[in-house]
């Protein structure tokens, strides 16, 4: 860090998977890794908290690659960790480069000069959706109407409280897309399937779909896999053949 | 143009000017410019057509210039003319790549193939809106709330019929300061002032708004001036003075 508290960092934009894909889905993953480049050091944080899901979403990336390759979809995914920038989060969102998450302090994270939050900004956020947005202009341009599913995972405990839920289902203004994922994921899994659970658009998480689907018009929709459905990789595989029928049928009926 | 019939152009991005300003305001102009890059050649146009309104917004650029010294406000104007890719559409949108513009066929632009389309967007569209976007970041990590104006021009006659309106004001979703813009219009000002003229969003013509401003919650508004009123530079002069101050005043309204 120099004498003003800005970090001179790379520019970190996202890993694009599958690229040449015919199929109208985009998955991404914001949250798919835990790294956290040279410039942050270890944030001040445990290596037990580096792999926690304080830093990343464990099983999303996995299960995501598996979607991909089912369903003909590109994959983007982001190379850092949330705990440096979450690139679900616009930068004037506490959580974008948060001081604290769940029960852990992030000693790096605190009190941040602006000019730092600025650097951030620049070097993870702004090339993640830089990236994104060309790749989904690109496909747009073309006529291959993009699909957006953004691919998470939820902790089983949070705050002390273990959670029932499965799989969750979020939309934002738009919830056809949603709607339509929960009724397959009803009518073809045993999953516990659940609409705006863990978490819903009110709690400021569906920043990517807000930024790239709506103002488009793009279906669209948020999911969330607890994860320890998705522990290793043959869960992770698991979970892949279980989804990608749900979501292609999803698909299919929008366009029905 | 290759055997794909792609242009192989270099990007585009946008002009910034007055970029350290200390204010709120970003100021947008994406037709700022009748400018024709070398791929494009002159798009079979006549030289008449090539300064019409239909290949930019004569008078914003100047007009927006006037406003952004008396406003102490960053302006960020696209380069290119909008009958190469108009910046305030999207790439699935007719009107980004218009084939007929009012009463004009752009012979340039007939059927255009899907790898051209591309090559545009990646060209002047994606380029413009990434350079936006990156300085409207950094001023929101910096704590710098932006409030965007966009600024256009409009023919006093479209399809042979004359327009009263001198002034429209145009909201997207969110319609605060549009509404507040007005109203220091009506007391301040002798313009024929409007809500939602010549356009509304309803015609697809917020697409800058619902990009930048509405995802982050940033108050917005988009003005339309009739370039008759901006014919000159002096022209552009007395109608900064005039507008300035009715901007100020609404976006202290907001603040109040």
């Amino acid at each position: 860090m120099n004498a003003g508290g800005q970090h001179k960092a790379a520019t970190h934009p996202p890993v694009v998977e599958n690229a040449s894909a015919a199929g109208r889905i985009v998955l991404v993953c914001e949250h798919a890794s835990n790294h956290i480049p040279a410039p942050w050091g270890d944030l001040g944080l445990t290596p037990d908290q580096r792999t926690a899901h304080i830093a990343w979403d464990p099983g999303a990336l996995g299960l995501a690659r598996g979607l991909a390759s089912r369903l003909d979809a590109v994959l983007v995914h982001a190379p850092v960790s949330r705990l440096v920038y979450d690139c679900n989060r616009a930068p004037d969102m506490p959580g974008a480069m948060p001081a604290r998450s769940e029960i852990h302090d992030i000693p790096g994270n605190a009190s941040l000069p602006s000019e730092e939050r600025a650097a951030r900004t620049a070097s993870v956020y702004v090339p993640f959706h830089d990236g994104l947005h060309a790749l989904l202009m690109g496909r747009m341009a073309r006529g291959l109407a993009p699909v957006i599913v953004t691919i998470h995972s939820f902790t089983p405990v949070y705050f002390g409280q273990p959670r029932a839920v499965e799989f969750g289902v979020i939309h934002d203004a738009d919830d056809r897309l949603p709607r339509a994922i929960l009724a397959e994921a009803q009518a073809r899994t045993t999953l516990l399937a659940m609409l705006n659970e863990p978490y819903s658009a009110k709690d400021d998480v569906t920043h990517t779909l807000r930024l790239h689907a709506t103002p488009y018009g793009l279906p669209n929709a948020m999911l969330e896999i607890r994860n320890d459905l998705i522990a290793d990789a043959p869960a992770e595989d698991r979970m892949a053949d279980l989804l990608a029928p749900v979501i292609a049928a999803a698909v299919a009926a929008l366009q029905g």
